[in-house]
């Protein structure tokens, strides 16, 4: 089968043809990609940033958000067969340690992630394993849900835990309307009654956020803290979802929030520096957000399934998948792109 | 002032002049009524049903679902002036039981309840204090917003405790489409994704359900247990609300109710009468509710203030107080009876 | 190898020789038991009890408390290894249903029940899988954990439960200072600063309660409801636990159970029956308790591992199972029986 | 009455003559003084670090550790009564705002706070409301729990926050063994199953805090990550609270932590400067603690009046109190400083 492969950092992706996966363990799944997210991780990927962290071996097959059909199961699994339309969690999980026990794969202590430390999805297929793979409405087709794999589990877990402090009283704060926040307004407005305000550089993007049910736009021209304490009567908001972390907005997101309040992290680059007399005196909350669990998938897949998570894809063949990249790369982009073999 | 009294037990309501109430406590506040419901309450009270619970002296004046304007204020009330457009929370409260002090009012114990205990709101002005009063939004009327002061903050509070429990996938099942219902759908499916199901025996209801966010509904004509499992797979839903409590609503609730799922019961009529071994064998819970706390109330009126609920009411005078009541006795109320002073 | 078999109901136990079972699947695991612990249920299931429940078919060996050593393990398992000291969980359960996907493996939809439903530990050598065994600490012995696997493990479960709702200013009832009892108020005062009341018919129970932590103990002759009333301000505890469930307890929990307060039952035997009006104007909750999760296991051997929790057992060998079923069945054990191969 | 009052910064205390409050408002309760505890907080009040942040005008009294008798009281106030032993939460909040009604008065938005901003009680007497006292227990001396008022209840509160994650299988970190951290282990010791293990510079301190229940003592001499990952199987604690929030004692409390667990900062001083990529990956909270709230107090005092929390006091006479600062302040002091007039 056909393989898009890192063969070295500071290289270009080739094309190759590799030995297609077969179900070896009693709950290996081979999944036959329909489609595959080409992510800003993959830029960094080659770029080299992952390389000591993920200790991948090179060659090896790249791509993290995967969606397909089932092509054949090991000889324990039962719940999914050959043909089910299925999405991939991003993380292959061990299903015994402590975390996988109580739903918290995500944090599973043997995990491997395909794509990152494993072959991915940049091919015709791939292996997982049976506590990876979600089944997903007949409604819904593996290109156009792929990159809900990772970028959009990755908002909805942040909104389900913002969801849980919410009331139809409440003023719930975002920042970044781009890829993961379009995703975690859509979750937001379909879990909760709290009134959304979105603030982001681009009002364009506001634009958007308003159009798919963003209460206020705030443009983030430097008045967009004194914006925020406005329509929250001076408090600030309970809850503040922050999908940039980077350029100040963290300083910025803590500053939005209330007394006693959450400060969700999703978005990373910058340090948090804060004053612990800041932290204590206000009783407010820094709250690292890492991708979703297996549950979080099955509950974003269910949103989707109903027409209330949706996502603008731009697709590609598979031998396609260096335009893709470029496109990202100069932001080419409209919505994400995916790789269909 | 007006006031509508009840001045004997099986006789009918009477009204006469009496002194306009005066805020004599540093935190009493005096209401001008802008609307104030009837209640089917309000006929078990005339033919006797709280007389002994009550223990309230004849004559007083009924009516416990109140709105209006704020006429005047104790001397320590600073969170409310004169001319603020209001609704009554059902219940005034101490303040300082255990109960109070966790915000949750509704168990305070040395309350009173207006229009049960002490003289309500079928009268020009009713005296409550600065515990009770919420403030509307602008775009609300008191006339169109009274009836939630009881009968929606109950749906609202058992609703509420549903949607903790609720995620996208999951199956919510409503028992009782009528006025509580009514309420009950649309908090739901502003608060939550879950899917809903509404069981009711009137296909008229179930029609205006669906027209108001419900995802199904099953006219209850003695296989609705069945259909509510086929709906959830075989397994049955996690969270059942039950508005009707009578005529075998709680057997079949319980049955159409998830292993380890909660059975709310909100109506009341029968005995729930299960066997213990049921409860445990399958980790089921039943849950009652009460009416909602002020917590609650504020809530509920965050939802009306965005229009995400509405109420259809039928409005009186105050001096057509014996129509309304005829025509609730009688079932000609469309919505909720309303007496406008 | 030994086993002692149900080869008919309302029949005597047999001990013959089968064989030893082997791993097969990967996640197999097989147990040479340590200690079987001889349970009310065994009784129960000789006389036909659980026939059509369990569906199991004749001969088969009884037994579903179970502790031992890891004899041998499938090819997929790494977490316990050959010599391991470990406690068997009751169910063996699927690990991808939801139910197992979020820690609730009690409800997994494709259970089985070693002792009840296929092969238990009334022999020298049981088969279980890798979800099911909880390494001990070194300082446990298997004799003197296998009845916390059942019997213990429930009442861990409703403690934990309980907990979960009770600060120092609480007081938490428990009815039934028996077996199970025993064990909760043990894990109650480990994990909570709850006052405990104990409410049992038998003097010499609640001596027992007393010395191992309890704070009160009320005797059951019929004032009891009054005595926990007068313990509690006259409100009512938040938490009261039942562990009997029978002749008139559940009444009576319910009774002294406080507003907004949940009553837990655990043991069973007689209806819930309590009039809608009462639940709903109280608003209390009755909440259901089966055994205890993989979890909770793990959380009860940490107890047992630091001597927070312990057993009174009177062991006989394997061979003498008919002794130790007469014993039970004559109330002549103290503690719990425990078969030792 | 007598006063000790601050006459300006940088200045000594001076006593004086003060008229004796009296209640004007219906709420106000006025106490006589049992014990004022003299805290690090009055030496840096005397620095002036407070005087911008609480706006007071000179002279005042200070004093914000208090318990006493209740001496009178205004006309609504009926939960206590002259001569009950209270102990005043250091904040008089107002009841009315959202954070009031939902228990979590700390942030009420109207507070004051008696011997910071308004006058407190290094005097014979003091006001506060009747929403701010707390009976105690018979068994208790104002003067043995005055400190619990404001240091005692502040590690109730954040010991209160870790039980919640807390199970009998975890492992609970503290950082500091001194004034704070000596009440925090009590507290978990009383509420949690957990292990507790406690950090500090001090080896006589770790000794004290072994006596009083934690489980392991660390001395921190720089290898202090080290050995907590090592007693926790090398992956960090659920729950680390720290009392010091200086001298690097962020950046170890976060490297204590473990994935998806919370780092509770109570004392504060340097700032918590963390990469977002590193909250994210590991998925890890900072949860910022203030004081506790009323109910934190009553459940604290819960814990006191059955002895599972105690203090080491060292009283002055309150024309002592030049001598209880400078103790203080030169480190003479064992366990609290309590004024007694």
């Amino acid at each position: 089968m056909r393989a898009v492969q890192v063969v070295g950092y500071h290289q270009k992706l080739e094309m190759t043809e590799v030995e297609k996966p077969e179900p070896t363990g009693p709950f290996d799944v081979v999944v036959k990609i329909g489609g595959a997210g080409v992510c800003r991780t993959d830029l960094h990927i080659l770029e080299g940033q992952w390389e000591e962290k993920s200790g991948v071996t090179l060659p090896y097959t790249i791509g993290h958000e995967n969606a397909g059909w089932v092509e054949s199961v090991g000889s324990a699994v039962t719940h999914v067969a050959e043909g089910d339309k299925v999405i991939l969690h991003p993380l292959v999980t061990c299903g015994l340690c402590r975390a996988c026990r109580t739903g918290d794969d995500v944090h599973c202590e043997n995990n491997t992630f395909p794509g990152i430390s494993v072959d991915g999805g940049y091919a015709d297929y791939i292996l997982t394993t049976a506590r990876s793979v979600v089944r997903i409405d007949d409604s819904l087709e593996p290109a156009g849900v792929a990159a809900l794999a990772d970028a959009g589990l990755t908002a909805y877990h942040a909104v389900a835990k913002a969801v849980r402090r919410l009331t139809p009283r409440d003023t719930c704060v975002m920042i970044g309307a781009g890829g993961l926040g379009h995703i975690g307004i859509q979750c937001l407005k379909a879990m909760s009654a709290a009134e959304l305000v979105v603030v982001d550089r681009n009002p364009d993007a506001l634009k958007l956020a308003l159009d798919i049910g963003a209460d206020h736009g705030i443009v983030a021209e430097g008045k967009q803290v004194e914006e925020v304490l406005e329509l929250t009567g001076g408090l600030g908001a309970p809850v503040v979802v922050d999908f940039v972390g980077e350029n100040g907005s963290t300083a910025e997101g803590l500053a939005m929030t209330r007394q006693a309040g959450d400060y969700l992290v999703v978005g990373y680059g910058e340090n948090v520096d804060v004053p612990t007399i800041d932290l204590v005196s206000a009783e407010k909350n820094v709250i690292g957000n890492l991708v979703g669990s297996y549950n979080d998938l099955c509950d974003l897949m269910a949103l989707a399934g109903r027409g209330l998570v949706t996502l603008h894809t731009q697709t590609y063949g598979l031998e396609d998948f260096q335009s893709a990249i470029d496109d990202l790369d100069n932001g080419r982009v409209r919505g994400r792109a995916i790789l269909v073999p």
